[in-house]
């Protein structure tokens, strides 16, 4: 039997494929308090200015500069107190000359008023008090409008929803969000050697980690999944079931079968169902055999068996994949700059990806590195990324880092 | 009326102040699908070796290295194929001289075999192939117990379940995971200026968004709020209200109230309920204002009712609380080193944090930056950290960033 000879492309060429195939999943409404965590489908727009109108920042007294010309040390000014505005309440009296109104925090300004003195800033007698210094017009005004103009696009269709995105569609009362539909995904684990999670093992099985993994993955993503089980290296079988999965999800993740061996069934399975293979090798380690196929309008990642080259896989292709179909703007991992932390002498042509612990500043292998190695894979939150066709990497050098996750946090509060 | 005086104090110490009151919220044991993205409350130890066995990290042919003796180019040495091992099955047969077996990727080196020949590294006819080198022992073997060592522990307790966690949860069987429990948080949102989302707004008033937004953060960190909706600046309904949300809670979360202001009520509020002040005044912008206070065994959170000074108290005093409270390891925001985008020369007292976007080298402020700043929230992946105290930073200088959240991603591929 011959093997065959696959011509591996670097892993940006690989990517630009997999994004020209993600086809949109439509939209959906949903209620705010369940819109955090999706992708916008459309801008949100200020419906009104931001401030609504003059406001204090702060709690004091409102004046009218004018009537603050002249005060200081030796020359202290006197004011009269004739209102009291809580926040949220209008006051309905115009000030006078030396007069001033009590306001809180947030409170638009009194009509005549265009100045805020600071409840600090006074000497308080009763319903009077003095000032030491003149203050500028609009000094201490929050001024209608200096944040927001009315109509002015806040946030643009494709953003992440976060907790600040939440606070501005609050802010001008979007109670229903416009975001991505969510792609169905399936996940399909082949191979015999797997059992699952519950069950015990056998002479030469091993348990199936790569479906719980990748719906974990698709989890963080807001993504849930459909899973079809670990499945036995059948061709027929796995004919089968891809065919279904295909007519029952928007994209479709196997783990295993795609390398040269007598049952990777993938190739096979990928001809017979009539998809066109993207891409069948990249230029990387872990995950070199990382096969993607476009059958249907839908894509077949075809991750490696192995668990962290399933991992980057993932990470690499299918996440910006699924991020595309949702439309959103932002579709990679975030990367940072850090120092090496250990020698990579060793040469290598591929890109390697290198689960690692990044401490804000020095980015250290996770730990045995390998593309099987289960041990590496539950430490770290970033992959060092160290580019092919290079003489080796030496510690201190300065290398990217994919950041995996900021859930992980930080042991030390060290600003 | 007198203003009360405030002694600000710096923002580490006001978190260890929060940190010393966290009390842990127990454990719980949920399916394995179900424990992504929460805090293991025992370690994942390795119920068996990894790999579980001496393996074949590659298609190709298992043989006696001893058989490899002295092959070259000139000299190419034949073997006779005599079985097929696909993984997850186990051969029966023994290996003699010259003899091989084929061997997927996975599966079980047979008896006698102790190093692997890749398919490339063979010429093949029929039941034979020739290799051109000699192999050393266990050359191209995964060897059993080389990743983990039966029963060495993987991931610690406090750890977060990532995807990789979730893949060593796995492989160990950990069909089952005793995690922490999740802390039920209360959030009360103060002030008479607060409409609701859906409701239209008056003069003088605005929307709540800082409860929306709190329960954004709150979900980012897989923990579900209980919402007491926004309360009317009234003395006696807000400490009714405390009252019953400190028995339904884990933890409560105001937001406004906690100013000097004449209707800021939370200060009488904990004076009434006996709960002990740790901190009315933090040295930082936004959010000096930041109360934090324990009562029964409980933190109650005073945050700012400025939606950035509220967002920010969250995320440097509530969520390692909420962190602590569940027995995690890494309590504190991720953070790095990144290049000041602009010029910040105004000297200031307190520690500032700087809504920012983060490209993975420059930092650069998110937009209009005050503390009631509703856009600059809704913009931006980090905080840019400006300790206070200095003379002011200029565009260029080095600068600490707490990372925000890495699901917004990046929006190139840059490596």
């Amino acid at each position: 039997m011959m093997v065959e000879i696959r011509k591996p492309i670097p892993v940006a060429e690989a990517v630009e494929r997999v994004l020209a195939h993600a086809a949109p999943t439509g939209t959906e409404t949903v209620p705010l308090e369940e819109s955090a965590c999706r992708i916008l489908a459309e801008p949100v727009t200020a419906s009104h200015p931001v401030p609504p109108f003059n406001r204090s920042p702060y709690d004091g007294f409102a004046v009218r500069s004018k009537d603050t010309e002249g005060a200081s040390g030796s020359n202290r000014l006197p004011f009269t107190v004739i209102d009291e505005i809580p926040a949220g309440s209008v006051s309905n009296q115009t000030l006078g000359e030396r007069q001033a109104a009590r306001i809180m925090t947030g409170a638009p300004l009194p009509d005549g008023a265009d100045a805020i003195v600071m409840f600090e800033q006074t000497v308080e007698d009763g319903d009077t008090f003095t000032i030491r210094k003149p203050f500028e017009p609009l000094e201490n005004v929050s001024l209608k409008g200096e944040d927001l103009a009315e109509g002015e696009e806040v946030v643009p269709a494709g953003s992440y929803i976060h907790a600040g995105t939440v606070a501005v569609l609050a802010t001008f009362g979007y109670a229903h969000v416009k975001i991505a539909r969510r792609p169905v995904v399936g996940i399909l684990a082949t191979g015999t050697e797997l059992v699952g999670v519950g069950e015990p093992l056998a002479p030469g099985k091993i348990r199936n980690s790569n479906g719980p993994m990748i719906a974990a993955q698709l989890r963080r993503m807001g993504i849930e999944c459909r899973t079809y089980g670990a499945q036995a290296d059948d061709l027929d079988a796995v004919i089968g079931t891809v065919e279904r999965a295909l007519t029952e999800t928007d994209a479709l993740i196997t783990t295993g079968g795609v390398s040269v061996g007598d049952f990777d069934y993938l190739p096979a399975v990928y001809e017979k169902i009539g998809a066109e293979v993207l891409f069948n090798k990249v230029a990387m380690r872990p995950g070199s055999v990382t096969t993607v196929a476009a059958g249907g309008g839908k894509l077949l990642f075809g991750l490696s068996g192995n668990p962290s080259s399933c991992f980057t896989g993932f990470e690499l292709f299918t996440r910006p994949a699924l991020l595309k179909m949702m439309g959103a703007d932002k579709l990679f991992l975030p990367h940072t700059k850090a120092v090496l932390g250990e020698d990579f002498t060793k040469p290598n042509p591929f890109t390697r990806f290198v689960r690692a612990v990044y401490d804000g500043n020095t980015a250290s292998p996770a730990g045995f590195n390998k593309s099987n190695a289960v041990s590496s894979i539950a430490r770290g939150n970033g992959m060092i990324v160290l580019p092919g066709g290079t003489r080796g990497f030496k510690k201190g050098d300065e290398v990217d880092v994919l950041l995996l996750g900021i859930e992980e946090g930080s042991t030390q509060w060290k600003l």
